[in-house]
């Protein structure tokens, strides 16, 4: 009889998976349940597709069930939820709705992804509110826009993180008034206060009306909501977006007894395997392991999705491959912006990993003084004070800067000191670059602040 | 006595040392003796001042000898020539051109930079060829198309490497006809075939007319250069741009019995000292020590130049400090293009140091797919057989393909294999790469090659 790998839920984990299991050992059956009716899709260009920048949904699906049957050979059903894990039993519990079925496995693979963190703020079920997290809620909020009724003219963004600041300049493009609500001193928090601080400038700069360290009490309306209500007082808006976060969606785990980390996503090794036997965990469910820390993180995004999913993938085709480490590196546009952020800012999170972090910010042009079309670039760079090893950073800027994020994340993986980042070879010539990189001055600064102290 | 640190050249290395040393340690006396009336000015703009980027030729002058004599306390001697080393008395003779002096020091400084190579073709010296290395060659260029004479109306360039190609670019800017000689059967040969042939396809695209494998035999006119000669016959030229690289400035030092290298230039060991006590050399003159053989190598770029200069400048002032390796990375704007290397690409180059070169290129889009304004970009990788160890990489393309080079010389300063570079967490959102950035993508391919292999 064929292998049997089982995969549960059909996007970045769970397709990269199935489709390196099946072409590496086209033998092994891959079996797909997806209880939505996409999969392999981007979560990440929806806030593309409400600017209008994305024309169509569809656009945002890489490949259709169709073609991973037709052209894959894996058996992807959709509509289809798993609802049970016998993992004495090796087996599942399918239901389509309407009545339930079992399926055996070999390997089973959990890639049931994350849920859109709902607040506990009165008013969030009015009409006009949209908790955004999956396509449906992209289609609805564009609907609200483009469809038969009153179009909106304001709408307020719960959640500062990189959701909400896509979101601002994705309604903005659409002629929206908007209000962004962050309870927090800063938005983009998790890229640190200097790029912050950037950050906010420009919104406000392209009319975007922050109001910071300022939490929601409730959205107002009769069935509709019409403004959102703070203590500073009340904000009118005729539409609401709420983005302030994910959790892992870990109840099936939970359920058949798998371990769950300290995070609260499903515990994993190097290789992806959770506590049972033969039963892996990838992607916006799982944790990983934290480059600089070696410790459990989660990071919920795409890139760790498919890299974790295709190791699985070739794992349980029989060339056991680790997942890697992630150093939860991102990069996010904000209108004219690009920010960009890798490894540990923040400075107790770095404790907590025993570390002493000393972090510096400078900015520097993004050419030659002389070459016309620079812009400023502005880095953070964090390190451990005795170890002089490299925590992380952050850029931000235009002109090229937020793809500079990688040469920090590349150092991050190499456990990298600032002097080793200073000795880097980077790229220059006149149209790109100052001879020094701006990353390259913020480690020489950074060394300076090191030796100094 | 002050300790006496002197510096001979002073451009990138020589004052680079020379500011450090100041600011390091103010009680030093630091001279620099320069022969040429600039100090501190930036080489690699001269195309650009002769496309009209750039306005005016002290734009390219990042700081001047008064300034650096009044803000930095440097005593900058320009007009001066160093003529004979001393290396048992510690004392140089100097020259301006009429009467020479001595002056002892504790530490010497050889940043004598390089010279054009002049290629030994017929004509070389007719008015109207360009042999194009400093300032004074960048403002003849410019004099002749912009002086009161009749207008030049096409122009050769003999060398297809960055200078030439920038020239190309700088002159087709200007309204020229240009035609580019190269006797290799590509331009850019040090970033690899796959790179050249897309640089290739756009100079032609942009009307460049390309004479590869095409030796040149003589330039031919009465006082004046009207044609360049070749195999294939002649081609009319009103100006000519002679570009085909640059040796080491050594006879100071081999007159003073101070070692050169393999490569010809000075052999320096990892503090930038030379073979004399006390004497030390950096920048075009100097050889570095290559981050992939560990070998001595010759890469007279500016980032090299400035960081050992500036560690050599450390040194001086009583804090030991490494010149760190070189990748050889370099970028180069060709038109729309933006093309870049590092590292060992050469297979010849790369069986001399050991290794059993495996490469493989990818082209990929440089954003989401659904995401509007991406462009193709093309990476080449690659590793040694038997370690997997990557030893270097070449990237082409537009929106923002360039600097990502830098990934893969920092993935190559960290002795990275295939699959380290395979998994670093690089950042990823839609409007900046796909998921998988194309150099991950092409790391990926080059595994799958290796494993296959």
């Amino acid at each position: 009889m064929e292998r049997q790998f089982v995969v549960v839920g059909g996007d970045a984990a769970g397709m990269s998976a199935a489709s390196k299991a099946k072409r590496d050992d086209p033998e092994t059956d891959v079996v797909v349940f997806e209880r939505g009716e996409w999969v392999s899709y981007a979560a990440c260009g929806m806030p593309y597709y409400v600017a209008g920048v994305v024309d169509d949904l569809d656009d945002l699906v890489t490949i259709t069930p169709e073609e991973f049957r037709s052209e894959r050979g894996i058996d992807v059903r959709t509509g289809r939820e798993v609802t049970e894990i016998d993992p004495e039993r090796n087996r599942v519990t399918v239901s389509d709705g309407d009545e339930t079925d079992e399926q055996s496995y070999d390997d089973l693979l959990l890639a049931t992804g994350a849920h859109a963190v709902r607040p506990p703020i009165d008013g969030l079920d009015r009409d006009g509110v949209y908790v955004i997290h999956d396509m449906a809620d992209a289609r609805a909020i564009r609907e609200a826009i483009d469809g038969d009724g009153e179009p909106p003219r304001s709408a307020g963004i719960l959640g500062g993180g990189y959701v909400g600041v896509e979101m601002a300049e994705a309604l903005a493009a659409r002629g929206l008034d908007v209000h962004l609500f962050e309870m927090l001193p800063h938005v983009l928090e998790p890229f640190g206060e200097a790029a912050a601080a950037v950050v906010e400038d420009h919104l406000r700069e392209r009319d975007v009306d922050l109001h910071l360290d300022t939490p929601v009490s409730g959205f107002v309306g009769d069935d509709r909501v019409t403004a959102v209500e703070t203590d500073a007082g009340r904000v009118p808006v005729d539409v609401v977006v709420v983005g302030v976060g994910v959790a892992p969606t870990v109840d099936l785990a939970a359920d058949a007894g798998i371990d769950r980390g300290p995070t609260g996503a499903v515990a994993t090794d190097e290789y992806g395997r959770t506590s049972r036997d033969h039963v892996y965990a990838a992607g916006d469910c799982a944790e990983a392991r934290h480059v600089v820390t070696g410790e459990p993180t989660y990071v919920p995004l795409a890139l760790t999705a498919n890299r974790a999913g295709r190791a699985i993938g070739a794992t349980v085709a029989g060339t056991s491959t680790r997942v890697g480490d992630v150093a939860g590196t991102a990069i996010v546009k904000a209108f004219d912006l690009e920010v960009a952020r890798t490894g540990l800012l923040d400075d107790e999170a770095a404790r907590e990993a025993g570390f002493d972090p000393v972090s510096t910010t400078i900015t520097d042009e993004s050419r030659a003084h002389y070459y016309p079309g620079g812009a400023d670039i502005t880095v953070t760079l964090a390190a451990d004070r005795e170890s002089e090893r490299l925590l992380g950073g952050a850029v931000v800027g235009r002109d090229r800067a937020g793809k500079r994020i990688d040469t920090v994340a590349s150092a991050l993986a190499a456990r990298a000191s600032v002097t080793d980042l200073q000795n880097l070879d980077l790229a220059y010539a006149p149209p790109f670059s100052p001879v020094w990189d701006p990353v390259l001055t913020a480690a020489r600064v950074l060394q300076g602040d090191l030796d100094a102290a």
